[in-house]
């Protein structure tokens, strides 16, 4: 772990002293290169300048801190910065709409070199290269302790596009994209390896074989090509949400702004056997994992019960649930076949921290 | 000063823990009312929805760090809000648009109570309201330490409205706003009675007579007026910048981007007489505090100089330089005719902190 860590780097280090703010800006910005036709002016400027010509503006931002979201000790900072910039085009996708821009602030403290700043650029840039979005603005200041990263995502929709999570109604089927949990017990197989490094600095971490868990945690991949499939697949999701909190947070989000409740059924929640595995490996129920994990960054949706025969071909999707009325509440269906009142745990405990 | 400290609050204080994430977002977010026809999803889903109906859109982003941009000893939260959403939108009136909608994320540690919390977003909401702008988004998260805001600013403008820092032509008419330096001698007696209460805490600050500064500095106005000023004379300036790093800092953008020269002369700059005598009270040069101080969020801008006959007459504005060939450089002319090369000297300093 040590080598991805800027504060024991052993490499070259420039200090941020050496560049100054406009100089560090300078530097790191350097490589944009505008891509979109909307971007009218980028970085340089009071404000940046877009035109979506007639077509919607959709608008998300997120706030990442060290020590909350994510622990330098085992996150190198490509990874970081393409994770950061990949959180927030998800939100643009969950409306059914194409991201374009990004502004990028951060507050960074002189523990940090000119060469880590690069890193955590070059992630910034190969998500934006990823997902052809540009760079057109930000603010770097000082930071008197941690490293904050604050990015708004801005995207373009047709009005008749955009998809809210208000919209899911009786009879309704719930789908979810690929697979849940993974970046939850990703995120434990780090902290653990990180307990052992800093008891036994000479032992060396072992994350052979958990390639996928840990890429899902370190460097989720936001869902561009949803939807672009659904459109191909002509179906509208009535409602759609990223699943950033876990699953039962976000189930709870539609049906609370739908006014509608909802069945989920455990065996269908889609889990890949490395997540299983892992999850028992630590004792944990892998059902507990999708439900309240987060961070898996897939795409939960509402879709009408008439466009099934479109999507149940499809291995991207899962059908994992229906709507129902709202006095029937919000359940889960537990293997057993036991009906359980579904409850979101989610950041609240952080701030009991 | 000791009544504006959250940490040292005698009044109620509800944890910000028996709210939770979802819940304090809703508690403070309740009063929000979109009063814009632009904004057609305003807060509540995964990103917000914007209309401007084939103009174009201009975005800027700030983040202040306490510790860094301000300090909790002596800045009411509610003005901390207010100037926080106050520094955004100058930089949308210095492109000669007009903010629409602010996205807000914060890092907050459970140091503050919700009371704190709804102190800042009612000065969040007083700003936005003298603004007529809309709260549409935000992130809301934990802090480890101190308290981190960055907004996003988004407007609106014609295409051919919009006001660069590259236009700036040879023969141009230097001008400013309001007057220069209030903000840093406001910030230089604020921490001048920090200090004294932090020695003698019985001591009462002594801030009596000195509200022109300290507002300077507390609860800086965004100028909104100056782009329906400059329409209603007929005045289109070639270029425009807001000063936040100081007069110096935002010639040398001007020129530095238009690649151009500046005469600027060190009698015609606008210093209030308040803020000289104090400057002269911290033996400090008012010249200076108005070239690298900051903070004054007065627009700077160039105008064609047959344009000098509708706006001279104005005492909102300052003409106080004049645009010259690249090859002649960027220079002060002192009140005693002597030619100093204009270096700026602005945030800098604070990463070797």
């Amino acid at each position: 772990m040590q080598k991805n860590n800027p504060m024991l780097e052993n490499t070259e280090r420039t200090e941020l002293s050496s560049l100054g703010e406009f100089g560090l800006i300078k530097h790191l910005t350097q490589f944009i290169e505008i891509k979109n036709e909307s971007t009218i002016k980028g970085i340089g400027d009071d404000a940046a300048v877009i035109d979506y010509k007639g077509k919607q503006t959709v608008v998300s931002t997120d706030m990442l801190v060290e020590g909350v979201h994510f622990d330098l000790a085992y996150v190198p900072l490509k990874h970081l910065g393409f994770k950061s910039v990949s959180v927030n085009l998800s939100d643009i996708y969950a409306m059914n709409a194409t991201p374009k821009q990004i502004t990028i602030s951060l507050a960074i403290s002189n523990r940090f070199s000119v060469e880590a700043m690069e890193e955590l650029y070059a992630g910034f840039m190969m998500a934006c290269a990823k997902h052809n979005v540009d760079i057109i603005g930000g603010d770097t200041t000082t930071s008197k302790s941690g490293l904050v990263i604050s990015i708004t995502a801005i995207g373009e929709a047709e009005s008749d596009e955009l998809v809210f999570r208000n919209g899911a109604k009786e009879g309704n089927l719930l789908c979810v994209t690929g697979d849940l949990g993974a970046a939850y017990v990703g995120l434990q197989l780090l902290e653990r390896e990180k307990q052992i490094f800093l008891e036994s600095p000479g032992v060396q971490p072992d994350l052979e074989g958990n390639d996928y868990i840990l890429e899902r945690q370190l460097k989720p991949e936001a869902r561009k090509d949803i939807p672009v499939l659904l459109k191909k697949l002509e179906v509208k999701p009535t409602s759609m949400i990223d699943i950033s909190d876990g699953l039962a947070s976000e189930i709870l989000h539609i049906t609370s702004q739908s006014n509608v409740g909802c069945n989920l059924y455990e065996e269908k929640i889609p889990i890949d056997p490395s997540t299983y595995n892992m999850a028992r490996e630590f004792n944990m129920d892998p059902t507990i994992c999708s439900l309240n994990g987060g961070e898996d960054y897939e795409l939960l949706f509402t879709i009408d019960a008439a466009d099934f025969p479109k999507i149940k071909a499809n291995p991207d999707i899962t059908v994992i649930g229906h709507i129902t009325a709202s006095k029937d509440g919000v359940n889960l269906i537990t293997k057993g076949g036991t009906s359980i009142t579904l409850t979101a745990q989610g950041w609240d405990s952080l701030l009991k921290n």
